[in-house]
């Protein structure tokens, strides 16, 4: 367990919403997603288009998401979205997602992502290659 | 495990993908929610937006999603998404789905969801009541 | 022409861009509904969702939409959003959106929206009804 | 005016709309986005992601958008969208899509974009280029 927690609070948009006035549950998964590449642009202080230029990466492609829907967020609420990378391994890591409203756990979300790169052999094929150690010690 | 699997096919957008050129995670998310709806439509013989009118739920809400991203899917490409209801409990049911690409598994889905109805001293509240046995039967 | 202009600075997100790596088109709208809520809001003192208790309104349905897109926004990168009631009518309004990108133009939107409500004699119709002028006097 | 036609059918999804039941103004952005790909798809016999690599283009980028909202659409309602290019130009083309619900106008749309090509001097730059005579030919 990592130590970096990511925070950030915004706003729910009408158009998130859906004919029950509640988020519609893809959209969590947007947040998730902008979450996790603004914890790497706090931790390691690049932005996150930059991210595969300064560390050799393609990207951080998901391999797994998940949910649980506690609570609902409607029109107008103000969420917090508390982001923390729970696991490095070696070529993949975990995130997990808070989201509360009003002090209270709302959504809990969970991704595995992988660390990828080209293949230097076949650069149209992507795989997984080792995290450095420098960007894991940032998150420590 | 019920019998009754929805079969649709369907062509990525290319507003679906991201700039890796691929499906972007939230809309795997959308596919499911329809693919449930449309089961639903297709067992019940009840268009989805009749659901609520004809059994008197006030819908289907989430209270977990999880996808594993196995294979991506690209600008294009036709998938085709296989949904199964695999449980029925008493007032909630889990749908898997299983999206394929050439044959191929490509994401695997899950979701669990509640059979909800407004509240009868608050109809301000919504609360979970029994699958009706009709609408289960349906499934098998 | 109204004088209160709304303003918001938002950072592009991976999820908002397509394979061609710029914001898919159908995000400037979302990027637009949004600001239309936020200067009702910051216009008013009243937030969004109460909005329509305030002020007797169902809504602000969208009649009409439209944009230029002169200069790509790319992932990561911040805009600016500037949105300012152009014109307020009997029971109908235009709202501008520029949207800039290190200090140019790089999109033009425009909204009209009707101050709509339940009417009297069926509620499940919608119809337009005059703008308060203590709505559009906070505009001024 | 060209006188071919692309004309589909779809579905209103949940996601589809928003918390007034009736769907959201950006999803008929994406409509009209995949419609003018498959509108491309059935006239040149070109699958969408092709058409890059049979045309030399780069894409279709969109310069201009425009909808006029006559008639909501609702979650359950099955809407024809009837897409046609209005004009070629030189290095530009107009697509009009009409959206129609139980028979009647329920949306206008308007799109303008631009045949696009990578600069060979600089690939990194997108520039318009002509649009061959082949390709507006397969319209007629």
């Amino acid at each position: 367990m990592t130590s970096f927690v990511y925070r950030r609070q915004m706003v729910i948009e009408w158009g998130h919403c859906d004919p029950a006035g509640i988020v519609f549950n893809s959209r969590f998964f947007e947040f998730f997603d902008h979450s996790t590449w603004l914890s790497f642009d706090a931790a390691l202080g690049v932005k996150p288009a930059e991210l595969a230029r300064t560390f050799g990466v393609f990207g951080i492609p998901l391999v797994d998401a998940r949910a649980n829907f506690l609570k609902p967020a409607k029109f107008g609420d103000t969420i917090e979205i508390a982001s923390r990378v729970s696991e490095f391994r070696r070529s993949s890591f975990d995130v997990e997602h808070k989201i509360t409203l009003d002090g209270e756990l709302a959504v809990e979300g969970g991704e595995t992502r992988v660390w990828a790169a080209r293949k230097k052999d076949d650069p149209e094929q992507i795989g997984a290659i080792a995290i450095p150690q420098e960007v894991i010690a940032r998150f420590r």
